[in-house]
């Protein structure tokens, strides 16, 4: 006897205000019989009678994903709870995962990814237009991949003139990686080239600082810090009495506006 | 006599779908007195009484940007709408190219950038999680920079294993650039790459199609469509009876999971 596939939602739950939930994150998780994720992220979600909520360490992401897509393929209906987007550094590419790698039972759930406002987003909008040309998404984490890589992503990225956002910037066990990708950085970027510290944004404890490439150190972040190099282009405009605005122009490489 | 400055909010509607504006983006466009922005935009946002719309044309934007910021200055409270998110590719960095520019009052508006759902987590979300691990996004336009620029871009993007979201792939007067960034990345990733063409995500007129490098043609695409190509590391995975998943696994250069 097969019970008839469920559905699994992925949803994006975004940088934490409820304000930055969409309306379709909101519906998908109040249509959910059970809830997955991360503890902290599954607090941000309101209780509904007769919902279950089952949380997980944030270090269990393909075990969590094997879970949702259990319950899901038993005729569930099931969301899993991201912080963020979860496309960018979170659980969808864990489901797929779980997917390909999992029983066949697994291919016949219905997958609905809800997307959020991730991080860089959040960040970059509360200093200006940091991202406003060229730019990419770097995993500062070296769990899943050779600290080489990173160097050799750093080093791509920031001699093609790409802005850097950089996720997951430090941890209790990865304390020097950070201060190594602003030593990196800084052969290849001026030393005036705006840095963006983003913490917790549109949470209670954010907290942004805008600092020189010269002055960035790895102490200013913690892992809900989302840090933004800048590329050659990149301005900071001060603005008397007021914050002042980091931007990277539309125009590139001499091209006048 | 100078009048007190007003605010500028800076509004990402995001990929086109009421259900995917966040309610902060709903209460800044319900708060202003006079809504700035291309005309489809616009168009998206419900009318209310006694708030004026002033729409202009898609390649107006920092004239557009001044205008708003003029309206601000003047003690407005004034809404600039811009598809997707106003970060990425959009109107935010228009707004500080104005105020790094313009006269000393510019500097005097509170700007709020609210951000919103960008087009490539909108169609990530719909295939899965290619942009699950690094990743860039490149305007395909040369409008405002040099072609050359372009393909460097292309060229260290690919080579470093990011994942590549091509924003503004084709328009009327740009036919050749998306097939020649085609050209371009085949010599460097394998031929069996997805690529996903995302057009009009989440709007009435959705079309997503899922190929393989060595098939990708700029014909595929037009103004509204959003490209990813994969990394070598970027995998397919089919479902019987439902589209497939394209994803981007957590673990790069050969750690394992």
């Amino acid at each position: 006897m097969t019970a008839a596939a469920g559905r699994l939602a992925v949803v994006g739950l975004g940088p934490g205000a409820e304000s930055l939930v969409t309306p379709e994150a909101a519906a998908a998780l109040a249509d959910a019989g059970a809830l997955y994720g991360y503890g902290p992220y599954l607090d941000r979600v309101p209780a509904r009678p007769g919902q279950r909520k089952i949380a997980s360490d944030n270090r269990e992401e393909r075990s969590r994903a094997e879970a949702a897509l259990t319950a899901a393929a038993a005729g569930g209906r099931v969301a899993l709870v991201s912080g963020g987007d979860p496309g960018v550094f979170a659980m969808a590419a864990a489901v797929c995962e779980a997917v390909e790698a999992g029983p066949a039972a697994f291919r016949q759930v219905d997958i609905v990814v809800v997307p959020g406002i991730t991080a860089m987003l959040a960040v970059a909008a509360r200093v200006g237009a940091p991202l406003g040309h060229d730019f990419c998404a770097i995993n500062l984490s070296d769990n899943l991949k050779p600290w080489e890589l990173v160097e050799a992503r750093l080093d791509a990225a920031a001699g093609a003139g790409f802005v850097i956002a950089l996720y997951n910037p430090v941890s209790r066990a990865r304390p020097w990686q950070l201060g190594a990708a602003f030593e990196r950085l800084r052969r290849l970027l001026p030393a005036d080239t705006p840095v963006v510290f983003g913490r917790a944004v549109s949470r209670a404890d954010e907290r942004i600082e805008i600092v020189r490439l010269a002055e960035a150190g790895a102490g200013r972040a913690d892992m809900a810090t989302l840090v933004v190099v800048g590329s050659a282009e990149t301005r900071l405009v001060e603005r008397p009495g007021l914050t002042p605005l980091v931007y990277t122009p539309r125009s590139a490489g001499g091209r006048t506006r």
